[in-house]
């Protein structure tokens, strides 16, 4: 249960005023600050099986493509060519034959971003295809979590999660394996689906499934740290995971010590990855921000691959309840951001159980002002 | 027949520049003016009969409940809980149990707006419910009409309406029944679909089943007033109204005196209700300005109970003959509304028979200008 | 096969910035000074074969009315009524009963554009029927093509085409008859679908059809030319004109010489006409600028009339030749509009034989600036 002698919220906590999930200005600043600043989630590791993978990803406007390389590596490029600006991959996801070439002109380049070849441009006077690498992009790794960060130097990926590299290892995420997703478009701003995710006394009225299943006041969040919001709820005696009917005949992750197997953790890893974690599966809530008012909001379930390799393994106890609180989730967000978006819209007080979204504003407004 | 000693149009009197139609800046002060500022017919008491009956509507980019309260006076609030801005009320219309609940985190309002509880705000230091009444709207009825009025200090209906109760109460308009519903998108600013409701000029090329049951120079137009324009037209001897045919088996209105079982009245009541009256069947047109270019009409016809609990009432005659019309001059608007939008438009004289044209321009920008 | 020894290019000849393409502001400047103060190419004088003959075309925001008058000359106007703004003429093409009659209210102008009639106005202190015609447009003709031009004092038509006549005479594209046309919505900036079509170095890897009838090397292009840019190929041996399999049942049009039988001529001629001679047909590429990223093109396929009359005559190996070959470049037109609103797209370098398309980008600012 949560802790009734946890600091109470500041006096006078407040929603922030329209402009905040409204102003498409507001908005771009967000972008500049956050999503081409900082750590970005894009995928698993997996997708990325052997060298020429690539998938690729829309972050605001910009079009990255994350790949692996001759060596093994994940690299991650700029989706333009250096020639006339051409989109260079197509697809979400495929294989590049060793290199990546332009479809335009077949200028080619090596999957390490360098230009091989550039068709007649020999003749051009001091023309050097060292000159013109593909615009590359960082990109680091956290336990099966790929990230890519926009930025000009970013810090290391190590110094943004900081200490939650360790207290995630025992769910051994980068061994886990894809085994469902669902993709939904959000009408509401990317940060009301965090604030959604952040705090669980909406559960009553609005997940009655969830609330058979955890008691919304059980649990307790972690002090608001810099770059993530999160906190645990408990399981209610005799249910073993999140499911349809609370029952699963998936084994708990080998790693969990006896506490965890009876939790569920929730962490919103800023900007874009939710990150919750159960018993015997883990989930990946990727945002993408499209509009100030639209989020896309990737699900993917990743499982044991024991489990999954075992006969008669069904995801879908897991998916469906997922799913269906994801849809009464994305309802309430859209009732919000159009309520919000009225002229009559005005602060509204925050309660005590609501300081991750309180946490998250400040976060938020320091990012944009320090980038500003 | 229309007078001819009429007092003449101001020489030089003409249509208004392009922007006035076409720009989005203008449009949204005449939101904030006339739309945000002033009665906005909203639609029929009969709609709430009982307390906690309600319905929405969409006043530019408001979202207004209205509804009817425990002591059976109709009421009006923004459609904003205020915690954290959620819109309250999802349908259109419906049935309260005695309160507004908010879905999201259950704060409860009475049909007064009264804040009756808010879950976990009672550890909130300073919290007090009495401070978190929805926002209120000014609303009001006329003879079975509701207007709301978003203004901070709105000025009486009944001084906006002036004259008008007194002038159309043989009709007995609270006494009538809605007979029919239709929807339309007017691909055109507002402004010109008042405008081809108060001419019938148009009327030979447009309307040939129009012109065949009342001649278009027939009545008389009144003098503008503030807040209304419109007049007269009489129907054609053996017409008995405007139907497909100019026959209909409904008995007129049972207040009506012989002159106006021979007319048919046009008012545009500013900004959005055109009200026209029929021997035996009044009808509203509502307008709903959704931008610059696009405007929503609904239309709504109305009859005597009486007649429509006769066997074999049929509101088709009345329905289709106003339809047809509608589609004719939807039409017209949208050529109108494209035409303006050349940088070859400019502006063109007015006859003296588009008088109302011209009072309606000078009014809006009187209005538009007082509030800038 | 190209000169080798053609004048390089500047050195450092490179593309320009992002906003070029993708400004919505640029894009405005450029209707401006290019579609809405040059000549702009809007159909052929074949359609408007006898007096009342009419068509109308959108460019950029504005509706033009071009039709055939009583005399026999082409004419063109605003398609905007002089009283209320409506627009006039609501096909795309048709027959006028020798006048123009406004659906509205009836105001009736000539094939000459003086207003002749204007109901009820006639009381009106001042009104002149002569102070109200149709807002015209510069029209003139070249060779059957029909060209408006919507400034205020355009220099001659004559003066923008310059040699063209002269050299294009040959074809005798006058007496050309339309055998096919195509719409196409193309989601790329109006230049890069000029560009895409003045050179083709892309050939190789994006249109393997085009590459067996025609080496991408050969043929040479003309010094750019201030309202035009342009080149010819030459068909392989073997090869009588640009089909599906490089042969043609159509014999050579009349005019040409033994070595325009083996060229295809590819002339862009500012700012919208993308003329394409082949020894057999006259193809027209009419670009329609929507948006900074939305290029409405429309393709027609011209033959001699005497080819037409013999039986079993039939187009569509020019017409699925060219349509194939279209789709390709619409698809790569739109990958290089989606690369280049990246922030990370940085100016590349142009090679030797793209110099029409560095021209293009120095005509168009030009353009722009002194307009500006």
């Amino acid at each position: 249960m949560y802790s009734e002698d946890r600091p109470p919220m500041p006096r006078g906590a407040r929603t922030l005023p329209r402009s905040y999930y409204t102003d498409p200005g507001f908005f771009r600043a967000e972008l500049e600050s956050l999503f081409y600043a900082s750590w970005v989630h894009v995928g698993r590791s997996e997708v990325l099986a052997d060298p020429g993978d690539y998938f690729t990803r829309e972050i605001g406007e910009e079009s990255v493509v994350v790949l692996r390389d001759a060596e093994g590596r994940a690299s991650a490029f700029h989706n333009v060519c250096r020639h006339r600006g051409t989109r260079l991959c197509r697809s979400d996801q495929g294989r590049l034959p060793g290199a990546l070439q332009c479809a335009y002109h077949s200028w080619t380049y090596g999957l390490d971003g360098r230009l091989r070849s550039a068709p007649h441009m020999e003749k051009v006077e001091g023309f050097r295809t060292d000159d013109y690498p593909l615009h590359a992009v960082a990109v680091d790794a956290w336990d099966g979590h790929l990230f890519v960060n926009l930025g000009d130097s970013p810090e290391p990926l190590s110094l943004h999660l900081a200490d939650l590299p360790g207290r995630f290892a025992p769910w051994g995420m980068e061994s886990l394996r894809l085994g469902a997703r669902r993709r939904y478009e959000v009408p509401a701003n990317w940060k009301l689906v965090v604030q959604n995710y952040s705090e669980c006394l909406h559960c009553p009225p609005a997940h009655p499934q969830l609330n058979r299943l955890s008691h919304y006041m059980s649990g307790e969040n972690d002090p608001p740290h810099r770059s993530y919001l999160g906190g645990r709820m408990d399981l209610k005696p005799g249910v073993a995971s999140l499911t349809m009917d609370g029952t699963t005949a998936r084994r708990p992750l080998p790693g969990l010590g006896a506490a965890d197997r009876r939790r569920v953790y929730y962490y919103a890893i800023l900007p874009n990855l939710l990150l919750n974690l159960h018993p015997d599966y883990v989930m990946t809530f990727t945002l993408w921000p499209r509009a100030c008012d639209l989020t896309e909001v990737v699900c993917e379930w990743h499982f044991h691959p024991e489990e999954m390799a075992r006969s008669g393994f069904d995801p879908s106890d897991a998916v469906e309840f997922w799913d269906l609180t994801n849809r009464q989730d994305w309802e309430l967000s859209g009732l919000a951001q159009r309520g919000i978006g009225s002229r009559a819209y005005t602060p509204g007080p925050y309660s005590n159980r609501e300081e991750l979204l309180f946490a998250l504003d400040r976060m938020v407004c320091e990012r944009v002002q320090k980038r500003g």
